[in-house]
């Protein structure tokens, strides 16, 4: 997607260790009209396949993801990152690994609100080593649910996760594919 | 807020220990047309206050703060719960305690994106102890950024938080404000 790509390049800070900053618009500050673009572009990918709900991650995956429920007309479902005594009943639950804080952690989903008849588009902000996309996947699996494919603001194509998750046969939609990036030099490169 | 209350009554349940949950449309699944409704009247509450960001707090007040945004037309911040090495620079830092978890955490924004010239609208999901809005406002003081006000979805009226808050010369705005709950019956009162 142009539009995204574009504002990358004109806002997000390259750091070595292949770390990009898209803090200005994306997972930290929000520029809603830039959600609302990349949520339309998300209609336009998998407007044809009779999505039921939302699925996304806590945290910074919910914003865009409710921008699209809103595109699509369906509710938004977020996985929680733990138990907390606001949820009762049974839950699905999988573990995660955080490569940015190197810790394990359960990510839970209540059964109530992810059923065996929904339709499901996972939305995420950033697609990288795939944890927090694998465990949704995994999530959805568990309710017996289908999953539709994910739609994902910023690939790091350089990473494993995206080609991992393709390979199991899941349509993965980036509107931003990096290809390489130079933390020296500050550049990026898309696919 | 008419609506909001029905929808509480209609759709929330209440358990022993003053605990509401309304995770089929507010917190963990979430209702963006319900999110709207609740925008547009925030909207009409803060209309002409020149608001010029909105700040919220992860993980369920995201959605709705996004929402908010979207309705002034200006970018939505929310404080992180830790600091992540995706974050570089300076940030402002205060200790928040959750009654939800049991815990102490710091929460964070980035310097960069509260400025001391904006006018702040902070907008969360839920008002009890008023522990997370403390913290946003004490975010916002650091900054020496202007706070117009406060937004609630739900306020339980029947704990200390919003009371403490106002009588800090805040203006805090409650969509739902719940006068009492009780557990056994199921049944919950509005102010």
């Amino acid at each position: 997607m142009q539009y995204l790509e574009d504002k990358i390049r004109k806002e997000g800070k390259v750091y070595p260790g292949d770390i990009l900053k898209v803090d200005s618009f994306l997972n930290h500050q929000m520029d809603i009209s830039a959600f609302r673009k990349m949520a339309q572009e998300f209609k336009r990918l998998f407007g044809d396949e009779n999505i039921t709900k939302i699925l996304t991650i806590e945290a910074s995956g919910i914003g865009l993801a409710c921008i699209t429920g809103e595109e699509f007309g369906v509710p938004v479902l977020f996985a929680k990152k733990s138990k907390t005594k606001n949820i009762a009943g049974d839950v699905y639950k999988t573990t995660v690994k955080s490569y940015t804080h190197g810790i394990l952690s359960d990510i839970i989903v209540s059964k109530e609100y992810l059923l065996p008849d929904d339709r499901i588009l996972i939305i995420d902000d950033f697609l990288a080593n795939g944890a927090a996309l694998g465990g949704l996947i995994d999530l959805v699996g568990q309710a017996g649910a289908t999953l539709v494919g994910a739609g994902i603001a910023v690939e790091k194509a350089f990473q494993p996760g995206g080609e991992m998750i393709r390979a199991r046969g899941v349509r993965v939609e980036s509107l931003a594919r990096i290809k390489s990036m130079d933390g020296e030099s500050g550049t990026i490169e898309f696919c």
